[in-house]
């Protein structure tokens, strides 16, 4: 866990790093999340499997469900591996760098934890801002990643800015009562985040929670239990992961080359007037990467008082004693 | 072709049906495009492969591919089938329409022959507004179907509002001078289309596009051919087409079950004010397919005037005189 939350904060998504932990450690230690599980294939066949994550934490699930598909795509040249009985798994770009790692491509999707939006023309909460995470492998230039959630913002985003007291732009969230635009960022608690292109959007994040969420046993719809509620039980988070070999298509070395130019092309093209350059998702990831593995990951003081927090119930030492 | 272009026209995608012959048949007539193709596999892994369309309609080698995914899903769990040297292949819900009737899962990509879009903050024309289609199995309900470009909107529908000369709104279109909404449909010919939800989008397209181009061996970016250029040699469209068998994840039918459950849980749930029903994309397919099979596919007197020109100057019977 610790692997896949560092990574978090080393590649810049801190809202899906060590800002977690407070919100972790009471689940773990209540037993709702179970802290030891026995996360194993139940079903497989020679491209697929179906992982039963004993209602471990996600990074653990994860991980392991994005090793097997790595080990399938090797013998039959992909690997689809579902989950089910799992929990939030931080990061979807975490683990779409598993079979990059491994030369190849990577292909993420999560039915939340917590639902945040309605079916298109819906006033009920009954779909996830469901994430889809894909990494492709490149040569010299970054590996071309991206990880994004359906809807147009998120909720930490919203959070930010009612702790800020900045109004929320037009087309963020609707009032559920009356579908009317919310810009009032302290009244969003109970808003609908909006998908992004209206029904396409919508369509995606249905299909992502098909997919990981109904296809897995997992829960889906009004079935979803919020993540951090006190009283309920597990929470059957779904998830699924792809890796596809690269050299089942073409030479991994010659796709590598092409994936450079390609990228190349793209980055040094002309760019709309006031954008500095044309920027490919998975660049800043690297750049930010490199620059923390050197400096270090910033922890503004609040959070560590936090943390601090969390080692003192867990009996072991303060991160600020370090 | 005919069964691909008239399944585009029964489940109401005409944009994607009989309004396209006039621009496929001086392609086919003048050779630019191969009329009798030899579509056949090229790498073939237990469940992978690569297909060659010799240059011939993506009706024919998408059919192919997808045929071949199914193949390739009954023995190894799921299929990726990916095609180079291909063309316009029509609506994507056609293809994801061949695994779901295999009662697997179908998700479709193509890297569009022609690009409208532009790089997130770029101001050239490198990207398609690259569609995806996921198709998934139901019960009693209609499946679902969900077949979108990643455009906010697409060229078909602001030529519509030229003819008519009604302004279009903003954030469809940019102008790509000074970055500012194009909003007159007659001056959209140079603008460039905006991806749904921005840079995600933009993302979601570049996604796309590299792996249904770069990765089998397609073009993609500079390299793309306007589909409908002149001069241009061939135009190598690369799609991409998986087949994921249920039946390796749950039983067929119980899965079907809990599909047409979840489905009416969605559609019965509230919808906004001003919103008659919630609607779950596919049911509109399956409504309108039933219809037109009954009453026929409704072609506009200007769309028979051009059939019959295609007839005539292939020495066929017109259609004005069935």
């Amino acid at each position: 866990m610790a692997t896949a939350i560092v990574e978090a904060n080393l590649t810049g998504f801190d809202s899906h790093g060590m800002i977690r932990l407070p919100q972790y450690a009471p689940l773990l230690r209540a037993g709702r999340i179970n802290a030891r599980p026995n996360v194993h294939v139940t079903q497989r066949s020679p491209a697929t499997a179906l992982v039963d994550g004993d209602n471990g934490m996600g990074h653990l699930v994860m991980r392991f469900a994005a090793q097997t598909a790595v080990e399938l795509a090797r013998e039959s040249g992909i690997g689809w591996v579902g989950a089910r009985r799992s929990n939030h798994a931080g990061a979807a770009g975490i683990y779409v760098g598993i079979p990059l790692a491994a030369g190849m491509i990577g292909i993420y999707g999560a039915n939340s934890s917590a639902n945040h939006m309605a079916p298109w023309g819906g006033a009920e909460a009954l779909l996830g801002t469901n994430p889809l995470a894909v990494a492709i492998p490149a040569g010299r230039e970054a590996p071309v990643v991206l990880d994004m959630a359906t809807s147009v913002t998120s909720f930490g985003v919203i959070r930010k800015h009612a702790l800020e007291g900045t109004p929320l732009p037009e087309g963020w969230a609707v009032d559920p009562e009356d579908g009317t635009s919310v810009t009032d960022a302290r009244k969003a608690a109970e808003a609908l985040l909006l998908p992004i292109g209206g029904y396409k959007g919508s369509g995606l994040a249905l299909i992502i929670g098909l997919l990981a969420g109904v296809l897995n046993g997992a829960a889906f719809g009004r079935d979803v239990k919020e993540f951090s509620a006190e009283a309920a039980g597990e929470g059957n988070t779904g998830q699924f992961i792809i890796a596809l070999d690269v050299a089942r298509f073409q030479p991994l070395e010659q796709f590598k080359a092409e994936m450079d130019r390609q990228i190349g092309v793209l980055r040094n093209s002309k760019a709309l007037p006031g954008v500095e350059a044309v920027r490919i998702p998975g660049e800043d990831r690297v750049r930010r990467r490199a620059e923390r593995m050197k400096n270090g990951i910033p922890i503004p003081p609040a959070l560590v008082q936090q943390l601090d927090a969390v080692a003192n119930e867990a009996g072991v030492a303060l991160l600020s004693s370090r």
